[in-house]
């Protein structure tokens, strides 16, 4: 099997502590880490381990790593020094070193040689501050999958965020409310539930139940309390099952998430929630708390996961961050690459 | 102490169903039943439940009841011949029928005769077709509370929705998305907030921390994802804040909740929050199921709860209708009234 690679971050924030931390946790077999060696030198002190680490040429070469030492692969553009900057600040080196880790292990990926990538939290501030044009993951991840393959448009891509009970395909993200509702149009929609429908193979579901939600209070209660349901999803959602796709709905916002909640003693109705804004999406999927959730980003040609929270700079060094994200982003990475 | 009034809702939906449950079930102690008494007799019937209905001249005389029959106020102004009408149907008969409860029994509240009202679920489009002016509960115990001490503008008033783990305030409820945000201003917000801090003390919390939710993604992101924050919200937590009230925010709404959330082993970062839209407050509140969510009308002078569902017509009569939440409902409604 393809490794996984694990990109490392910010490295003044908690990135390298947390890949520490889940390498340690025996959790990342199967994964190379792409990261500065030095870095991860010192975040393995910072979360109390002490082992060698193993500097490999490439990502294939994992399998020759001995047994107790962390596996590393130190992409060569990386500029030196990056372990000598203070922790937990915006650092312009730092944001050039952690998208030069993307940019190698994209080209990795998009070669063949790696089953995919779990992307430790960058900084906004300090992508910016290194004079990367993009302002996060996401959009980087885009352009560099059209460079690879010599498309000059990026690929349409979604946020999905999963967790053990709920996973919601977001139709808009970053950007004000009033502007996400203008944004909201059927190709959009549309291809929002193509890209969830598209997904259910890499979960092993055949024929996923797609629930969408509406944007309005009671999906708009007949037009009553707006209108978008009727002009923009509902026809999406028409064209999605005419299709063949399961989509259904659109569904009361407050009620649609309950629906679809898959616990012990309550199966969930659907597979899966398409939802128009950030917020609708994301307060179900975080109500019970961060540590589980996995985001994971949908329509790139190849299999990317990443934890569903940040740098948390005020943390960084410490040894305290919680990495089961990370934990949970590298095992729904692994099952999506398998 | 004062009794509670328990108003039967829609005589064709569920209302008297889930009465006659509560009722047997030992929920109602202190309450009397403002209803039809034929009514309330097929309810029984509907339940499975057979025992005397005592018609209570006025609610006060609760404490001649027997023991063992369900005390039943039947206003005067109630029609007769509700028991003839077909379940499961808008009907224009139960429609006033539900708008005369709701009267006499404010009248009795208004007056001191009564501690609090619970109200069971009425069909807006049967009011209306009643010529009942008012689109819901809310808006008509709005003006008959102004009617009642000769106001002409009927005081503000706030939906707060309530379960063991969450207390939510909404700034605006039901009306488009889009219709929302242009809504939302520095006073309706303040007004919210005061709202919110004066009924911390009938929940018995003297100095309640309130958290204010923001309205975009990741609470505007400091004027990047919207600036209703910088512009209305804040202004209006620092007004609070001058008036001495603990309101704490903008946060970013797809983490408030998680944060307020009251579990074992969870206590909760705050007493409340103040959520900006209908769906941003509800989708968490019913996110684990809707029996137990209860709806408090915050600004009225009494106490006024509601089970947080509708007529659901499609179980009328049948006897299944679950009556969780009105018991919540009469409970929370007890404790705010004593």
């Amino acid at each position: 099997m393809k490794p996984l690679l694990v990109t490392m971050g910010d490295a003044c924030g908690i990135g390298p502590e947390i890949i520490a931390k889940a390498w340690a946790m025996g959790e990342l077999g199967g994964a190379v880490i792409c990261a500065d060696m030095a870095v991860m030198r010192r975040a393995l002190a910072a979360v109390g381990r002490s082992c060698p680490v193993a500097s490999l040429p490439t990502p294939g070469s994992l399998d020759e790593v001995p047994p107790g030492a962390m596996p590393v692969w130190h992409p060569s553009g990386l500029a030196p020094g990056l372990v000598d900057l203070p922790l937990g600040e915006v650092q312009a080196r730092a944001g050039a070193a952690a998208a030069a880790c993307i940019e190698a292990a994209v080209a990795e990926v998009m070669a063949g040689r790696a089953g995919g990538l779990v992307t430790a939290p960058i900084h906004k501030e300090a992508l910016s501050a290194a004079g990367v044009a993009y302002p996060g993951h996401t959009e980087m991840l885009q352009a560099l999958a059209a460079k690879a393959v010599h498309l000059d448009t990026p690929p349409p891509v979604r946020m999905m965020l999963a967790n053990d009970e709920l996973r919601v395909v977001l139709v808009t993200i970053h950007m004000a409310l009033r502007r996400a509702i203008e944004s909201i149009d059927t190709p959009g929609v549309l291809q929002t539930i193509r890209l969830t429908h598209m997904a259910g193979a890499r979960f092993g579901i055949g024929h996923p139940r797609i629930a969408v939600a509406g944007l309005n209070p009671h999906a708009g209660e007949g037009g009553l309390f707006g209108d978008e349901e009727l002009r923009l999803i509902a026809p999406a959602i028409a064209q999605a099952r005419a299709e063949g796709i399961d989509a259904v709905g659109p569904f009361a916002p407050d009620t649609v998430f309950m629906r679809a909640r898959n616990a012990p003693g309550h199966p969930g109705e659907f597979d899966f929630v398409v939802a128009m804004t950030h917020d609708h999406g994301l307060i179900p999927v975080k109500y019970l708390g961060v540590a589980e959730g996995v985001n994971v980003t949908l329509g790139l040609p190849f299999v990317r996961t990443s934890p569903d929270h940040g740098t948390a700079f005020d943390l960084a060094g410490t040894g305290r961050a919680d990495p089961s994200s990370l934990v949970c982003a590298v095992r729904l990475a692994r099952r999506l690459s398998a």
